[in-house]
């Protein structure tokens, strides 16, 4: 598997005459290697493909771990001795062009690279949009467990529990299942589902978050990973009976997200398919979607393919992407519905599969 | 306190003919916003910096919270409609050179802020490695939550227990606490302990992961994050009686730690307090340290200053950082040994104070 990816992406730099690529993003040495235990904070480690060559440079702490599972690679083990870019300096010869991942890589390295190689950007991301079957059949798992925790924490929502709370349960289920969150988990009780990107908070259910008569707010925005793929979903419930206005919000972002799936018949436009579900807000009179309508997923939580209003992307079988519409009203609460899809021959196939039935507890 | 911060920049910056900063980096912008809660993997927001305006730009999702909590800066509220470079494009007649960020901006991002201004490198990492007495209690706090924590999980490592187990219940153990892992811990049982950056797995303790005769190493780093700030810490305790080369190591670990931490008395050099360590450990016929002595750390576990063979930086009062020096031998075991100092007046004084007598379990 890993052969391929190489062999497809040495492909590609030939044809723009690269002779050489630089990958530093994590999720990408993750793509071409497997190993995935790189910080995201910091630079730990580099790819560089040629055409009859690959390394992996990183230091001493990953040697054993390096030489055991990434025996396609050969290791540059970098030290205060043995200095990356002394090692830049005897591939000068060889690599004349180099594909750099300028979406990644800092001014900083930039600058060093830049006294060895000429450089040019090379996109490497969009590699990893169109998914083969075991990585389908990863996120896969990942929804499915997600979906289990989702049924779970539906018995934990219950009067004087803090958003906290719910959230430190999910998160218990989820590692009990052999996996873990996804990205730091959204739970807003009350007025505050208006904020899309909420930060999980003390916020009690009953009184204290009560947002007037109706029932209240509980938005669940949180993603499980499984042997390194995501996935993300979002589930907004009512804490006692929902007013006419909350029902309403509710029954329009469902109906926003399904003229959206069924949009997607063929290869179609990203944007076209955000302008669908972003439109059927507006023309209810709620306020637009202040985010995009969905993003791919799988080594990280946010890829490509962007389904946002400027995305020049076209969807195609084998992406996988969420789509989540979203109404959010300052003061009162928001309702956002969030699944992921697998874009197959006959259109989307829905992977999370919790109940979209508005629910009251 | 944010206030004196920015003050502190504008000064520096008004020497450097800088007319204004771009702040990237998510640690800098909480360090002058006191808002935590943008994306580490994605670029959600920048500060701008001139002489009499400071803007905070992000998209909708933060709008609410931003207001809220970051009144101090004026709001750039991004959007498919009014994208961050129009707004760069607004500010080229007030900024003509403009600091960044270059061990944080991307290529990317350098090439599209080219088009307005002219750039220069500005070093924002090295305000944050001075620390004031509120940062100093939280890094304490920090320190305590992670003591009892060891404490908690001796009583823990038992027979048939796994490495994955002692993480979890490291981390419940945390979070009743209030608190979170600052980084993904370190548990490592019997030969795996010679990875100093070994992946926390399943191996059980008891035969699986023994080293043959001797005790089995256990080896736990791992660092707690309370409001925003971290600590660190590195025990290697012994489950059975350890081995005379065993005893060996940790004394001779021990001691070069000892060694070091005497060698800070008044200011001195970053790389003399390295070498003291690494030059112990050496003349004991065990190999160098293959990582560095230790870092600073605050926001982030990894900051200024660093204390490796390379580094240029001058240790000063105020200053938190680890002395973590350590003995790794392949296919049988490593030990390594880490405190957090606050460089004071007198010398170090250390700030995680879980007992360093070499453990029998």
């Amino acid at each position: 598997m890993f052969d391929r990816r190489i062999a497809n992406i040495r492909q590609r730099f030939i044809k723009e005459n690269l002779d050489g690529l630089l990958i530093s993003s994590v999720s990408n040495i993750t793509y071409l290697t497997g190993y995935a235990n790189f910080s995201q904070d910091e630079r730990e480690a580099y790819l560089i493909i040629g055409g009859d060559f690959q390394y992996i440079i990183t230091d001493g702490r990953y040697t054993e771990a390096i030489k055991r599972e990434v025996p396609h690679f050969t290791l540059f083990e970098r030290s205060h001795q043995n200095e990356t870019e002394q090692f830049f300096g005897q591939l000068k010869n060889q690599i004349k062009l180099l594909g750099i991942e300028e979406d990644n890589l800092t001014v900083s390295e930039y600058k060093l690279i830049k006294k060895h190689f000429k450089t040019k950007h090379f996109e490497v991301n969009k590699l990893r949009s169109i998914k083969n079957s075991e990585e389908i059949k990863k996120i896969e798992t990942a929804c499915r467990i997600g979906d289990l925790a989702f049924e779970y924490i539906l018995k934990e929502i219950k009067d004087e529990v803090t958003e906290k709370q719910i959230a430190q349960q999910l998160e218990n289920f989820i590692r009990e299942k052999g996996a873990q969150f996804s990205f730091p988990p959204i739970v807003a009780f009350g007025k505050n589902s208006s904020v899309p990107h909420y930060q999980t908070g003390e916020t009690v259910l009953g009184p204290e978050s009560s947002s007037g008569r109706g029932g209240q707010f509980v938005l669940l925005d949180f993603g499980v990973k499984f042997e390194n793929y995501c996935s993300d979903m979002t589930r907004t419930v009512f804490f006692g009976q929902p007013s006419k206005k909350q029902q309403n919000m509710y029954e329009v972002v469902l109906e926003a997200q399904k003229k959206a799936v069924d949009y997607v018949k063929s290869s179609v436009k990203a944007a076209e398919v955000d302008k669908i579900a972003r439109d059927h807000i507006r023309s209810t009179g709620y306020p637009t979607i202040p985010h995009s309508l969905g993003h791919g997923i799988g080594l990280e939580v946010h890829e490509h393919p962007y389904l946002s209003p400027k995305s020049k992307e076209i969807l195609k079988e084998g992406m996988i992407f969420s789509i989540e519409p979203g109404i959010y009203i300052p003061d009162f609460g928001g309702v956002r519905i969030e699944d992921l899809y697998v874009f197959e021959k006959r259109g989307l196939r829905q992977i999370t599969t919790s109940t979209k039935n508005l629910i009251t507890i």
